[in-house]
This record gives C-alpha cells, structure tokens and sequence, in this order.
C-alpha cells in the first residue's frame, strides 16, 4: 500500500484542469510510491470552482487560494492561476512547507521570479516549474538523441510558436492583455521554448528582439503584451538561435516548431504532428539522404511503454500525466526538475528578450540577471 | 449526486486497461447521469490480474470471468478478451441481465455474432460493439461532413490498414495466430474499416477478396490467420470500395487510412496524423484547387469541447474516454450505438470477404447473413 | 560532331507536346551520339497542327500520319495519337523501316497489342513504349532500391491512381469516352501502374477486378469507359497486389501512389511530391523506427547529375527528356527499354482486369496470352 | 516569322547552363515576338566553356566576357559569374547598348549595386535582376493571393532558407568563401528571400541581425562569408518579419520557405513540395478550420496554362523558362521587372543586415541608402 500524498490546486481554468487530469491518470500509467489525493481547488467564483471540483473530480472547493495553502491535508500545492499571481503563491505554498509545482511561466518579471525560487531552495521542499512539453514524448526523445550526439555539436537552434488567439480585434478585453497578470507573450508562450532551448543546447548569453502589437487597445483598454515577438540568441557555447512568437496567425491554433541543426545531424519536431520527430542524420548512407520521420512511440523511447503501442498517438493531455507520474515518483524527497530555478533561469533570457525589444539593442543576459552567464565551452 | 454504476471488464490485456482508462476519465471530460465504478477485472493469471486491477484502478480481481458476470455490483460487463470468447460471454452476460460492452470483432464467425446479439437484443439490455474509432474527433467529423451532404454522393470508398505486427517470421505462435481465437485478419483490423464504411456509405451488397500467410508456420504450429488481405467492396448504393488489411508491412506500426470520393467532395483520414482531416470541396473556388487539411479539434466539431484548445491534439486513448462516456451518458436505458447488431453486420461483410478469398468468387453478404441486403437507392 | 536522327511524330495533343518537348531538351542534358531533328508532326486539323509545329520546334506539319511514316528524313516516328489508333501506326512504322516510340497503351486489346509488338520484333527496329514514369528520378531509385535488395523479398504491392478528370457529368462526350478509341481506364492510367508492379515485382499471374461507369451517357452518347476500377493482383512470386484507378476522385488532379512491402523494408512513392521516395527499414536503429523521406535528387540517384543541384526539384516533363536521352544514346541499334513487348505484357494484365470485371469471376493472364505465365520462384 | 534576339552568357556554371535552359525552352512553351538565339558564351577555361556551349546550345565560346558584350550579334547579356563581378560586367553592357539581365545579388556591396542600376537607367535598355523565384508558380500564385486581398493587411512576414552546403568543415576554400567574390549568405540567400518580402508586404525600414562563421578557415584561408545569419525586420507599413539563412544544416538540401499572417489569412509557401501553396483562410466556415493546401498548378494559376495538367508537376528549370519568356515578351521595349534597380533595394536591406550583425545594433535601411525609405501608410 502506498501512503497519501494530498494535492490542492489554485485555479480552475484550463490548466487547473490540466493538472487534475495529470493526477487522475498517473497512477494508472505508472506503479508510483504514493497515490494523490486531490483534495481541494480554488477559485474565485464560488459555484464555478464547485462545479470544477466536481468535473476535475476534487474532493472539495474554496474561494480562497490561502485555504489551499494552509489546508493540512494539502502536500504539494499546484499553481494555476494567471502568471501574475504565480510567485506570490509559490511563496506563500513554500512557506506553508508545501512542495510546489508552479504553471509557468514562473513570473512576470525576473526578480519576482528569482525570489520565488530562492523561497523554494530555502525552504527545502520538492519545487517544479510546469513546463509540460519536455514530458512530450517527441520532445523528450529530441533530448535524449541530442545528449547521446545524434546531432554532433548544435550550432543553430530555431523555435516559432504561431497562434490566432490574439488576431480578432474584436476579443473584448481579458486578463491576458494585460502584462501584469497575464505576463508578455515572451514570457508566456516564449518560457516553452526557450525552456526547451536552455534544455538542449544550454544558456542563453545575448539576445536582440522586436515585439509588436496590433490592436493596441480592447473594450477601451490599453493592450501591453506583445502579440508578435522575434529574436535572436547566442548561446553560451556559440551557437546561435532564432525564436518567434506570435498570436496573430490566421489559422495557427497552437503550433510550434523546434529544430536543432548540429555537426552530424538536424533534428526536427513539429507540434501539430506530436508523435512524430524528424531527424536527418549525416552518417546516413549518401544515397538515403534525407530525414527520417521518427515515430516516437516505440517502446524504447522516452513514456512509450506507459502508454499505447506504436502507432497509436497520444495527445496534448500525455505531457500532464506523465509530469505528475514523474514528480510523485520522486516523492517525497525529489528533487524535482526542471525546479523554480530553470523557472527563473528561463525567465532571465524572456526579460533579455523583453528589455532588448524595448530597447532597441542587443541584451546581455546577465544584465538581466546581475550574474555572469555560467561559462561554457565555444563550439 | 448521481448514481453509482457498476462495471467490470473480462480481460486485462491492452484493451482491458484501454477499457478502464475510458470509465476512469468519462467523469473527468463530461458531466454524466452515473457514476461509473471499476469492480472488477478478471484473467487466466491471478498475480498478474491482480496487478492489473490495482494499475487500472479497478476494486478487485478475479480469475474466472463467470465471477465478473455475476456480480452482483457489475451492471455493465465489457469483454476485452481474445475474440473467439467474445461470444459466449456476451451471451452469458446479457442471460445475467447486464448491459454489455464487447470488443471487437463480436465473434470469429456470422452466425455466433447474430447469436450474440440476438441474445442480446432479446434480453433488452443495452449493448455496444466497442468500434471506437468512430469516437475518434476526425473521424465522427468525417461522418458529420458525409451526412451534411459535403461530399456529395459517395461514388467510391477505400480503406487501408497496415502493420508490422506479424512480419518477423521469428514472433512465436501466440493465440492471434490461430483463427478460433484471435479471428482472421479479416474480422480483427478489417471490422473497424468495415464498420467505418457501413457507417458512412452504406450496406455492402458484395464482394471479392484475397488473403494470404507468407509465414505458415510458427513454433512448429500451422498459422490459420491470414497476414494480409484485400477485397473489392459493391455497396448497395451503387458506391464501389476497395479494402486492404495486412501485417506484414515494415516500419508501419499502425497505419491507417480511409478516403471517400463523392460527387461534390473528397475526405480523407489518415491515423497518423489522428487530429487532421482532409477534404477537397468540388464548391471551392478554383483558385484555391485543393485539399483542406481540417484539424478536427475546433470547438464546434464533435468531443472537441470535452477535450483541449484546438491545436493540441488527442490521441488513441480519447477514443475510449469518449466511448464511455457516450454509453454512460445513456444509461440505463440506452439505446447504445453502434451495438451488437452492427457488430454482426459488420461481421457479415468479413465473413462474406473470407469466403470470397477461400472460395476465389464473388460472395453475396446476404450468402452469408441468409437475407437480402436491404434495398438501397442507387446513387 | 554527331550525325542527325529525324524524329516524325505522330499527334500533336498534350502527349505530342511533351515528347517534342523531350527532344529539345534531351541534348542540353547528356552528351549523345546523335541530335535529334525534329522533322514532322501530324494531326488533322492543318492550321492546327501547323500552330503546334511552330510552337513545339517541328519543322513541318502534316495533316496525314503516313507523310510522317514515309517521310525520308523521319528515322523515329513517335506515335501520339489516341490509344486506338497505336498499334496501327506502329505497325506501318515499322514496316517502312522507322524505329518507334509509341505512347500508353499499346493497343485497346490485347491481340492488337500484341501484334503490333511482334512486328517491330520481325522488322528488327529498335521500339519503345511510353511509359515515361519509369523515367522519373523517384520512381527509378525506387527500381533501384528494390534491385539492391533493400526491401528484401516483395510480399505486398499497391497501387492507386486518383484523378477528377471524369467526375462532372456535363463534360460532354469526346474519344477518352469511347473505349476503341480511348482505351478503358484500367489499360489507360492502369498500364503505368502495371508496368510499375511487373518492372518491380516480375509477372502477374491472375486478377479480380470491378469497373464502374457513374455517368453513362454524355452528349447523348453511351459511355462505354470504366470510370473507377480496382483489382486484386497475384504475382507469379507470391506476392500479391492491389490496384485502383479512377476518375471519379473531387480534388485529386492526377495523384498517384505505388508503395511495395518486402521481407526488409517498405517503399512509398506518392505523385504529389515526385521528388521524394519513403523507405522504412527493418534494419535501422529502433530508436529510429519510421520511414525516411529519401530526397530522390541526390547526385548518387538515377538521373540525378542530369539535373540540378539536390534540393530544386524536376517536374513532369522531366520524365520526357530523360525517356528521349535514354533512348537516342542507344541509337541507332538499340535495344530500348520498356520495349512494345513490355507494352503487350502489361497489356494482358489490364484485359485480364477488364475480363474479370466483366466476368466477375478470377481471370489468369495466360487466359488472355495464351501462354502460361513464365515460372518465377515463389517467395 | 519573329526576329531573331542575340543572347550572350557571361559564365557556364550552374547559372549560365539554367539560364541557356530558359532560353531553349521559351519559344516552347509560350508565342513570342521573337526568337533567342544563344550566340555567345564565355569563361576563362577555354575547353570547358566549349564544352558548355556546346551541351548548352550555344553557337560560339570564348575566354573573354568582354567579347560577348561587344559581339554585335548579342542583343541581350545574361550575367551569371560570381556575384563579385556582376556589376562591372552590367556595366560594360548597357554602355555597350546591350540589354541585360544580372543573376541576383546585382553587387556584393550596396553602392556597386546602386551604379550598375543607375547605369543601366541611364543607358535607358531593358535590364532585369534574377530572382527567378518569383517566376515559380506557387510563389507567383502567393503574390496574386495576397495582392488581391486575401490575407487582408499583412501583420507579419517570415522567410527561412536552410542548406547544408557548407556544413564540411573539409570543403576546399573556394570562391565561394570569400565575400569579395561570392557575396555574403545575406546576399546571396537572402537576396531571395528579401525580394519577395519586398514583393508582397512592401518596404523595410529596420533590422537587426546576427551572423556566424563555424568554420573559419579551408584550405590554410580565412572564411569571410557567413555560414548563417539571422534577422528582424521591421516593414514600413508596420508589419514585422523575421529571416534566417543557414549553409550549416545537415539533410537539408536547399529548403526554403516563406509565410505570410495577415488580418484575414495566412500564406505559406515551402519549397520542398513546390507545387504547393498552403492558404489558411479567416473567412472559411468554422468547422472547416484549418489550411488549404492548394495544388498551385490550376489553369487559372500564374504560368499553369504554359505547362503540364494540373498534378504533374515542374520544377526548379522552369522558372529560368518562365523568367526568359517574360523577358522575350517584352522584346524590345520592356520594361523588364524585377529591373536592376529592385535589385538595388533589395540589396539595400541585405546590407543593413550586414551591417546590423557587424555593429550589434538595429539599423535603418536608409543609413545604407542615404536616402528615406518610401513611406508607406501603417497597417
């Protein structure tokens, strides 16, 4: 028999919903050393987040973020409330002695960010930033042929995140456009990817970019996030990168798009086919030339054998599940990654970008951080 | 509060667990009359049962299936085990009163699937044929599309299915290689194209077909399945289809494809890429001469709004969730769709097909079913 | 300097065009032993095929295929006229001492097909059939890929060929709709397909097959052309096949598919995107498991230092120009490959399709021959 | 009977021969108001560039390309050496009266290419700057698309031109790694890439820019070229753009590609599947949501009439056959387009990039011009 562990999620959107989905199935994909409980959720329309416990299946509802955090039954606190609220809950949750895993991105500015996780580190609990796609089993397989030098040294990494969540003038105005609650657009969809640039080619040193936003003002209110951003990276080893974010894309619902290109081969992954990685491999026979189309399902891959034989496809929800199942495997004691700190390491490069754009010149990274970027071998 | 149901699920392989993973999330994604409860799983193997009935969630285990179809708990029983047993299960369940749900093929012959469903339909209890990729989001679309008339009338059908699940010549003899239990090829992969074609074009009137074991034996037992299949297909309507099923193709896991072509349109589904449909509209613009790739997760397409923001795709699992939570939207007075009386149709067109390949002729359906097709109108 | 070859052709539609186009063309791609004249072209509209000699390069027009036959400077008639009209050309042709190049299909049977071959064999000239696909990079790596033995022993092959030329019923009758002219659909599209099967897998031994024509009457007259047919193929190896062709298929311009399953891997080729070949195979990595998308213009690859730089892509016309280069450096004593021989070959296999259909019943080709299917060893 | 123009060809490698291809093949594909004849052709290795005239239909050779700019034969000099050269040699032509059209990029320095324009202006001959790419159907297709209104405003633009050319750090040093003589990566693949920016979505006013050099030496020689750079772009209308050009990705043969988001669609062209043009559209009914992928070969699409049926397909060669038919159509008074001077904008923005990479700053396309960029009313 495995011991209790009970969980209290803050928020109820889609990600709350998220989350308890992740909690629901990871015990049954996985034989895990401790069984969640979701005990309670909050929100702050009473009848709303009652009739999301019900639907999430959480046991019970509260208006009050600080009931989850107090509530003793409550183990790890699960943050998915808008990101302006994020570090201000860690804290709290932290200080409470709750592990935390935390939505991300981590905060909407850097210092907010880095005192969150510097909270985390001293109070001593298991802490995790929610960046759910490196638990995609395509992109975890990405890592994983990087680490083992299918493609020899990266020397140019590329992300572009495209979505038309933004391209209606007419969106009355909400929460996400404003900077302040709802983070840029850097931050927001930006945090994956650079989060997955980080993972596989490591840090970020210097970063120029532009933002812009189209439709300046909704239901008579300023609009401050950004809904189209692009820019360029060093990183730390002398790779050089290129990133784009954007929500105005007609017709883009979500898809991005990763591609590393190093000494031997290029890797490729591709959101809107999920279960697929492309990789063209230079050791290839001249006369195959090409990429493969990877099905990232086999069972030697990274999550294949918790779920479906090959071929079969799993989906979006896949990456809730399987992070839960990998943080409660290590519970009690974790350690948990990627922790707070990747949370404000990612953060560092989102606010380079975000000052770069504003002012119009290239960012050094540590400008941002007050600390050199670790040293690291030159390419 | 709603009332409990009772489930228990014969069989603890792959379908077992995609069974119960269905149950366990249909609360999670849609608000239901009924509370479904896993009570029971049974297997040959007790320690593995066992084993199962904790992984998938389900209250205790049980080595005798009789044990499942007489507790007195169980409402629903659903038979996930080889298909040669299906039958006589069903027919044991629905005679103990319970609502059943059975995997397919609903048997490996004709005349023990009608026998099945008559029980079944004589017993008035609800009964499904667990054909669940018609729950899969692109394909429920496809049907809605060829129901709106979007295509026109169906001239022609194609459906193709490969694997390579059989094509190592070194794979030992397991029960999928004897046709009294696993079913031919035919039934097994072809019922789900079968009953996808009946579903959107029609009753097939007759057919041709031929099969063929390149491996004819294995651990020095005769195989009797065929490992590849193709058949022509006259629909009623005057449509024509063609079919093909085989597992002997090299790196296709599971692969496959359905395509109609009618008088105004074109749609095509590829399981590869599960979240996307195609379809080329003769009402188009010539300017835009072409295909549409749909992704079939926008809001207003069917279960999209049980599951995630378009773009994020689902995978095979959902196919069971949405299944479940079809049935127990309906219980306990049903009717369920598609039930055990499609399942023998469907069974009627493999069988046809098999005769056809064994007796190298054209075969009537109705040579099978002993009754006329119903008369169609002719497109 | 090299001597000149006059080239007489025979038609001056699209198919006449293309081959006139592959000509000009096919000395500025490989240094040859003969430059090739275009000398004549005929048709029987004057002012007609006076416009199209002028823009296709011919320096004459004739209104009278014989001229083109007797004429003195002519040493190649190239017959482009519809199907009907082939054998008969051929047949003068080749009795006036002219090589010849003749168009698909040979022949609307399979008898004048075969006579015609057998004259060209009597009078010793070198001759050719059409079946320019062969000529397509892609498609000749996919020859060579199966030669090198990388898909291992063929166990499956499948072919399909999608078009909407016949799908709108207005489209009033012409010749492609009267099968002694324009040859059945199954010999039309169908001998590319076939030719494709037999030059990779070896003999087709017998046939099912199904035909059906949804628009009956155009203009007024009776169509008598099949619009969509499929078949079941047994291969003297045995492999076995199946093929579709039709005309019926919305949005589908001319899209072809061939894909073989052999003991090591599997092959696909898809027309859409004629510069790629897919190879999945059973040897690789598991790690890697799928398919590769071969980019067939690899400077190793068939055809390939012809053309341009990997990556740029050829087109259609590109099989003409290779077809003619291919022939003219065997000039002038041959032999030329496929030869009408191969023409009749595949002409056997469609009427032993077009039979079965008719018949409804499996139809052996050396019904149709005469001749028992030479032996191969079976698989 | 049309008269006869005299083209001369400064350089046989892969250019010269392309563009000896258009010429060929011009006079077959559309009616022309005259002839071209292949007079001269030159390069500074006698045997070979008799060689290449003679595969390349060309009546003469020569060492010298100043004999081709004073053969009175030649009407038209078609200049396709290294970059490094093309603007003397435009020069020397139109002072010689000859018309003439350059391979892109004009200069490898803004003011070069800012003479030879003015030159050629003021020699008041027809001139035309290579960028063929604007001659390939789909992309033409994509201009008309958006000329017309169909993605409404545009909001964002971006190219990215990946190839593995240089990725051996073993290549021997050659021409073209040495920026003097080859150009930049930001001119030579960018010159494309910014002159359909330029072509759909108007002026750019701004950029910034990052260039790298992984292998800088070959053969004991420093490498001045950029083996990859990347860019923001800022357009005068308000919208943004994003460009990447890499020789450094392993399997990626020549892969580039091109997207446009505007207020109503979205535009996306790659070259791989260059047949394609992929059109997601805001108007489309809901439940279609999604991407066209239009097949860009419909008889009412640009340049389609002049080929093959729609799904055959072409290639790379024709869109030199494209670009000398527009040219011959307009024989003798053009005007020609892109003339020398689009050339010159263009290379305006390739060098602020430059610029932008060497300075590590965001700099203003008319620091490069000295003059203002055009305003442009801000979307």
């Amino acid at each position: 028999m495995t011991r209790d562990v009970g969980i209290g999620i803050v928020g109820y959107g889609m990600m709350g919903r998220a989350h308890a989905y992740g909690y629901t199935l990871a015990p049954r994909i996985r034989a895990l050393p401790c069984t969640p409980r979701l005990r309670v959720i909050s929100g702050r329309t009473a009848d709303a987040v009652a009739r999301a416990a019900s639907s999430y299946g959480v046991e019970r509802s509260t208006t009050d973020w600080r009931d989850v955090v107090n509530d003793p039954q409550v183990d790890i606190v699960d943050v998915c409330t808008p990101p302006g609220t994020h570090a201000e809950i860690v804290e709290a949750s932290v200080a409470a002695g709750k592990a935390v895993l935390c939505e991300k991105p981590l905060a909407v500015d850097h210092s907010s960010a880095v005192a969150a996780a510097n909270a985390a580190a001293a109070a001593g609990v298991p802490n995790a930033i929610g960046f759910n796609y490196r638990r995609l089993p395509a992109l975890a397989l990405m890592k994983q042929l990087v680490d083992e030098g299918r493609v020899g040294d990266v020397l140019l990494w590329r992300g572009v995140w495209l979505s038309d969540e933004f391209l209606d003038p007419d969106i009355p105005f909400d929460w996400r456009f404003e900077r302040a609650v709802g983070a840029s657009t850097i931050a927001d969809l930006g945090a994956h990817l650079v989060d997955l640039a980080l993972w596989m080619v490591g840090e970020v040193d210097t970063v120029a970019a532009q933002s812009e936003t189209f439709t300046r003002e909704r239901s008579g209110r300023a609009v401050d996030v950004d809904e189209a951003s692009s820019g360029l990276l060093r990183f730390a080893t002398g790779a050089r990168g290129a990133l784009e974010l954007a929500r105005v894309c007609a017709r883009r619902p979500c898809d991005f798009f990763v591609e590393v290109n190093g000494t031997r081969g290029t890797l490729r992954f591709e959101y809107p086919n999920l279960n697929e990685l492309w990789f063209g491999d230079r050791g290839d026979d001249d006369e195959l030339y090409g990429f493969r189309r990877i099905r990232a399902e086999h069972e030697s891959h990274p999550y294949a054998r918790d779920w479906w034989p090959i071929g079969q496809g799993v989906g979006y929800g896949v990456t809730f599940v399987n992070q839960a199942a990998d943080l409660l495997e290590r519970w009690p004691n974790g350690p948990w990654e990627p922790d707070l700190a990747q949370g404000a390491r990612v953060q560092a490069v989102c606010e380079a970008l975000e000052r770069a754009a504003a002012e119009e010149r290239w960012v050094r990274v540590d400008e941002v951080t007050g600390e050199p970027t670790p040293a690291t071998t030159t390419s």
